[in-house]
């Protein structure tokens, strides 16, 4: 199987974290979840799928990042508006803001990294593999089993291959 | 039974609707919904409650009312983002935002009606009758057997009673 | 509104109540729910429901009766499975097996009660006034929102009326 | 890991399959699921997990198997009510009927390979890897990230390791 790297994340601001990057956490498998606060299916299914997945797996086998790809209604979403939302939800994961080229939504409202992604819209799922590459990537809903059975997949596989 | 009349509503913006009083909604029961977009509880289970009654009562038998009494995190549920929150959870029902003393929410975090009501907390259910009084006022959620029934009770109140 | 009265049950046993009939009822409305032991959408919504309406509502003043209407399969729904499946998901409200003509399923396979309402399938939900005329009868399922509603729309007559 | 194999079954009857050996499946994971056909925690969770299983995996992959493990009201559960019920809720997989000593359930109500696996009741969810070793027995519920992720585990094992 080949599958690409990554692409590297733009993030403006991050919660529950110090600057977060996808190379300093190379030999775990990643699942990075984009979403936005105010999307009904974000904040119905995929939060709460990825708060269970928090619970499921150690920290130290699996990294779980979110990642806050504002494309729409940008002045109902940001950061200050984001702080509230993890709190109220108790979400204590890392989660990134995804940055717009030249600080400025207004003119650039697509963020970079959803960019970089080429992602749909939200919510999306990523999986990025132990070193770095993007095995996965799903717009929409996954249900639990092929989530969990997805994840293992990428813990089963060895460190340095 | 004797039941207290219901406050008057203290209301700085309405959404889907023009000024509405209770008095307006005489001879109607009236479901009043108080909510916080970004509350957990409310966003998870009384919106989606109140969505279901909408569906399932004609608008001429039943008035549906939210009501949105921020009291923490103003700064984050202001109206511009209580608009695309309703427009993205395609809420149809009348909806105010509960006014503050001296329109200063800095000076005076709980809202008017919030205080009218002795509410605890959100989200908080009302019923009130056809002829204006509070039958119930209920903190938390209640299940839709019984709201159901509730409901139905103060409909099959006659109007002139 | 003109409903006709409800016709009689023909109950060869009974579970969890001595015989039961319709006019000991008077007086109080009527959940009569139809199920089978081993018909799914029974098994896993509908006896769940009665359960919950059982819950919500007094004794004294809704009557909730099941009626085991067995059509098909007879040789694995008989009284003596039936008892163990009341009691293993401690269903306690009254429950009737309906009967047979000659007390003989392999030659007339139809139960006698099914028949007399004409009831297509299960589960079948009929709701009975307070004097005893059949106001609702819905095969398939119905939402606890609407159930809660005509409930108490039933218990909302008069006793006398 | 030293996982002890799993214990060869007993089994006096197959539905959806002839006779069907532990040792036939070797080389393929094989998730088995004892159950009762009338207790209520195996028909609400246990046995649609089972089907979900069986949707999300290939069968040349993962083996499903069902045990019908009665150890209590066995007149209530013989084979010819189990067909019943698996006809009902159309369940496409393997189901064997767990045997008793000297076929006399009366004498031995307890059947053998429940009693093989030592399993303390239903449902009991069994996984045996690829070279027939039994690497997980939980009694009660599994929610579907953990199990999915399991059979992930046991899939990511090489055929010949």
């Amino acid at each position: 199987m080949n599958a690409r790297p990554a692409p590297a994340w733009s993030v403006s601001h991050w919660f529950n974290a110090d600057a977060l990057t996808l190379e300093s956490l190379r030999g775990r498998p990643v699942l990075l979840h984009a979403f936005q606060m105010l999307c009904p299916g974000c904040v119905q299914h995929a939060l709460p799928q990825s708060q269970k997945v928090a619970a499921a797996f150690a920290q130290t086998d699996l990294a779980i990042v979110g990642l806050h790809t504002v494309f729409e209604h940008h002045h109902a979403m940001g950061p200050d508006s984001l702080a509230v939302y993890l709190h109220e939800n108790r979400i204590g994961y890392p989660v990134g803001v995804d940055a717009y080229r030249d600080d400025d939504p207004a003119a650039h409202p697509l963020p970079l990294t959803m960019q970089a992604y080429a992602m749909q819209g939200t919510p999306t799922l990523c999986l990025i593999d132990r070193r770095g590459n993007l095995r996965r990537q799903h717009f929409g809903l996954l249900d639990d089993l092929r989530l969990g059975a997805e994840i293992a997949t990428l813990l089963a596989e060895p460190a340095d291959a």
